[in-house]
């Protein structure tokens, strides 16, 4: 479904669960074709979606300018308004992550396995897409491309429901995927924008059981939460990333120092940051650790031991070992031992990402085996949680869920498979 | 949680949520232990479970023909107190079957994939348990073992709801099973049976989120649709089996009519039964089919085509084409072609097993990519959907939804995965 640009608020939409049910109908439809297309005609589509983007630069950014004076008339923050902006280098950046995407490996036809059993089956489970993803975001216009093209990659039609502040750049950034879709052959209610910003059309989405296979969430807290608490279509998503960095007695002090400086500092906003530092009471240098996070910048709020080894120690409240701050503010606590640290992670982790320093080879095993979160990181930075990072060449999101897919999700974590089995004229006995 | 023989009625058992609560909170604890439990004690307690299942046969029995004259009583149907009834044959098949998956390949810890990115992480994603299954299920006492089974060997905790009708029985085969756990060391919790036969534990299941990681209903299509439709925990399962044969127009016509008979005739009662039989109007003896089916005896309700055939042909009413009959029944189509022939499958198919008859390969693979079901079959009867012919050495359940896993499920399918990352001080640049 293409909404012209031209349209305006006077156009006809939909009452909101008339139109997800009609956006869903055309994008099953769609998802049949893309989900036989191609690698080169899918790949094709997201390079004329790329090349349409960089000869619609002045229309995008014009967009964007729209949004952005709307957005600091309605006194959008800082933060928000930074998120929301385009620039020539950012439309290059969403225009370059398009192509990227289209470099990637094609899950879809793999063979997971095969075999013959007794009965004479030729046997084998094949990738093929999960269908109709909906995806949820917040302010950033570049998750309008970003997951339209992993959601076409992967053989996947996209019902996408940006913010409604980004509502003109997503609109213009759309356009362009369409064109790219259309000049590759493929149908255009592939990668579909709900084209209300009436908050309504996301709970329709939400119910669109039958209609959405998997709904994505992308955005804070507030939307996730939301998204958990009111779907009826299965969800993809974490709503915490409150990662832990456990310092084991037998651990290297400078590395430890290094990891656990990197881990909350490099950037506090994301959800592979450390909130929690967990240092063993027999790690001989726990002050350097605690010193070292102060002095790069960090707030530390510490139980009673902690707060003996600082002064600049704040005292911690029982919320802190359950609060992502996603700001240069860390908790932390000494554990008697790995046994101590292991409750403290099973009873306070959201399980993201959660870390040991170490260099005791079986309490790493150890730590490994039992730790019950979808990442886990022997004597490296949580910060690496991310898509990117592990090799994935991008990301949908992070799952803490434990179905279907766990930790970083990209092309194969919007695939499922089917059964095929050949026989000769075989009958069950 | 061990509910011991001797209590009664009288017993004190708390309010529904508050047990399911208790129940999953010892599940919980239980689930850590068995997901680290090495292949050989996991066994162990299998193998342990079937000496006690024999050993106590005619405790079994007793409780058996105690649930067997309650239901005389309340007058369940002979089909029903068909299904409840244990014997001394039948308790060597649960034993046995007990011992067959003791000897499953296990699952856990198998290393699903590895790489080293350019920053230097040795990446790793490793097979762990789901967590803690709850199964519902019905008359079947065998279910308590099997399901119990299959979540033990796959490192889970199970919580098993069976059939009220079923109780005494199901208890007795239960003592047995948490016996094995308890010789082969491992907690009792691991495998823990409702004790109660109030509804409202059901709902409670449903409600769980959190503490039951995934729901597999056993059971007739009110039971499945009832945890479908209530379930706030993800649910593995088919709601119907409405397989469907299509016979190509390239079709060798006697591996049509073998293949058309056993798919409907073989077991009339199974998810894995043809319900609706295709011909192409191009294929040579369309009578030969209809003709064979009713001989065999199946009813047949055809469309007008299809009533020319044979006279013995009853009028198909719009609602067959959505019918798991279940029974020798089945509805029969004539259909223009391939194109007809995809169309009536994506409209009237559960997604559970598709089949098409054909000795054309092109024809056969345009099938087998096009229709959107768990299964897809190329000259082969329906019948074969199931797990111990899909070489899974057992059987869950079938799953018709998109995520996690796919068609028959088995040990893999109880499994999730979580990502190692180890490093050697590795720092985010």
């Amino acid at each position: 479904m293409i909404w012209p640009a031209a349209m305006n608020e006077h156009r006809t939409i939909p009452a909101p669960a008339a139109l997800i049910a009609d956006m869903g109908a055309r994008a099953r439809a769609a998802a049949a074709i893309v989900a036989q297309a191609p690698t080169t005609v899918k790949s094709a589509a997201l390079r004329h979606a790329a090349i349409a983007l960089r000869e619609s630069k002045d229309a995008i950014l014009a967009a964007n300018a729209e949004d952005m004076a709307r957005g600091s008339a309605n006194g959008l923050s800082p933060a928000l308004l930074d998120r929301l902006k385009l620039d020539a280098e950012r439309i290059e950046g969403i225009a370059g992550a398009l192509e990227s995407v289209a470099s990637l490996p094609d899950p879809i036809g793999e063979i997971i396995d095969s075999s013959t059993p007794p009965n004479g089956l030729e046997l084998s489970r094949v990738r093929i897409p999960l269908g109709v993803i909906g995806i949820i975001y917040e302010s950033r216009p570049n998750v309008t491309a970003d997951a339209g093209a992993l959601c076409l990659m992967s053989g996947n039609a996209a019902i996408l429901r940006g913010g409604s502040e980004a509502i003109e750049s997503n609109r213009a950034i759309h356009r362009c995927l369409v064109t790219g879709l259309q000049k590759a052959g493929l149908p255009g209610d592939a990668v579909q924008l709900v084209p209300t910003t009436d908050r309504e059309a996301v709970g329709a989405m939400l119910r669109a059981n039958g209609l959405i296979d998997i709904i994505v969430p992308r955005g804070g807290k507030g939307l996730v939460a939301r998204v958990q608490d009111e779907a009826r279509v299965p969800v993809l998503a974490h709503l915490d990333g409150i990662c832990h960095t456990y310092v084991h007695a037998a651990a290297e002090p400078e590395m430890a120092r290094n990891i656990v400086v990197n881990a909350k500092m490099r950037r506090t906003g994301i959800c592979g940051a450390m909130e929690t530092l967990l240092v063993d009471a027999n790690f001989p240098d726990p002050a350097s650790l605690v010193t070292a996070l102060i002095d790069a910048g960090c707030e530390i709020r510490g139980d009673a031991a902690v707060q003996k080894l600082d002064d600049r120690v704040i005292a911690a409240q029982p919320a802190d070992w359950d609060t992502e701050y996603l700001e240069p503010i860390a908790s932390v606590a000494i554990v008697a031992g790995m046994e101590e640290a292991l409750a403290h992670i099973a009873r306070h982790s959201s399980g993201h990402t959660d870390v040991i320093v170490t260099d005791d080879p079986e309490a790493a095993d150890r730590f490994l085996a039992s730790v019950d979160s979808a990442i886990v990181m022997h004597n490296a930075s949580s910060q690496f949680a991310d898509g990117g990072e592990f090799g994935l060449g991008a990301e949908i999101g992070i799952s803490t869920g434990r179905l279907h897919a766990r930790g970083p999700v990209a092309l194969e974590g919007l695939t499922t498979y089917k059964w095929i089995a050949r026989g000769k004229g075989t009958v069950r006995g």
